[in-house]
């Protein structure tokens, strides 16, 4: 996209034009260096438009990365029902798998939920949180009320428990299972630091199994 | 602490005294504004000091934060062998309520696991960094020790795959329970934004009790 085309948007489908290249730019760019090493001079740099001008589309670069957490959450939500869907009543080893492979293949949803209460909520408006909430909400409910079909054992409120903590957890250990080079490096070359390594699909996979064999016998505990 | 009093230290106890005294204040401002408000120059005016002369005893701000946090794990790994050495063996539920204040009683150890690998590894040396993970390692491994000591029927495998589950957990979970202010407000005042409300402490223990009451059952999961 070149500087001319992005002249002030004046109708409203140029002005979606606009955002939309805005965060397919911030996308890949999040995609190949990581959420937190890209700035809103990086975006605009990418898009090829001075960054006040990007300021007229978004709050600031967190509602950009906000925006996308929430397209990640729609997608996730999306992948989950293709699967699961058709798995009416499946297996706790068949969610457990569908789980991890949904965030484990989703790599900028992971990095982006460990971002999302440490920094991209900080710095927009409460309006841009809340419509983001409400996304992110929607899709943690879509998900559970899928994992109660495919598990009917489970209450809804037991099946958002774990889609909760799975969440929370795919955001944390990716963060831990993509160290910077130098520190993979130093990781791997020293036994006394093997287990600081966390392979990020089989270990989301192995928690999802635990936590859904534990709901009902912790039913109840005191 | 004046300025005068941190004319450059000369002897090995003096290098301490002064290692110390920005250890101190760099956990009293973490703890009041957040690590991810306290910067290095917040820390040097807090200790009286130039940034310059503080760096002559750490090698960045990130470094200063990850002492704190192995400060932190060993104090953590302390408070959990005094609760649980003396209930062996023990039920899942008295496990996971010390688990669960362990972690939600300290609120610092919490935010600094979000900001380990997310940002404090990143800017340190790499041998700061095996240092700290040496650490952290060998408080996990003394946990699951203990763990494992309470619930026989576990495996010491089996306790680290829950110790590892609560860290991450704890780390996440505690900035989704510590919202800006005036995020906990809108939180507070949209019914539809409930569920976005994070009670740290009820929430550890219920997911820790899940996590324990699923690890013999997901044993022979595909």
């Amino acid at each position: 996209m070149t500087a001319e085309a992005f002249q002030r948007a004046r109708r409203p489908e140029q002005k979606q034009q606009r955002q939309d290249a805005i965060l397919d730019a911030a996308r890949e760019l999040a995609r190949r260096d990581g959420v937190r090493n890209v700035s809103l001079a990086d975006i605009a740099a990418a898009v090829g438009i001075h960054k006040s001008a990007l300021l007229r589309y978004f709050e600031t670069r967190e509602q950009i990365f906000l925006e996308l957490t929430a397209a990640a959450w729609r997608d996730w939500a999306g992948a989950l029902r293709a699967e699961l869907d058709t798995a009416s009543p499946g297996t706790e080893a068949e969610v457990a798998d569908v789980f991890a492979r949904a965030f484990a293949g989703r790599p900028l949803l992971c990095d982006l939920i460990a971002h999302t209460p440490l920094n991209l909520e900080r710095n927009v408006s409460p309006e841009a949180v809340r419509r983001y909430k409400l996304t992110s909400l929607g899709a943690v409910d879509e998900a559970a009320a899928l994992v109660r079909r495919a598990l009917p054992a489970l209450t809804l409120a037991e099946a958002r428990e774990f889609v909760a903590a799975m969440a929370s957890l795919a955001g944390a250990l990716w963060q831990i299972a993509n160290p910077a080079p130098a520190l993979a490096e130093l990781y791997a070359s020293d036994p006394a630091l093997a287990l600081a390594c966390v392979d990020l699909a089989p270990r989301l996979r192995r928690t999802a199994g635990i936590l859904l064999a534990g709901l009902i016998p912790s039913r109840n505990q005191a």
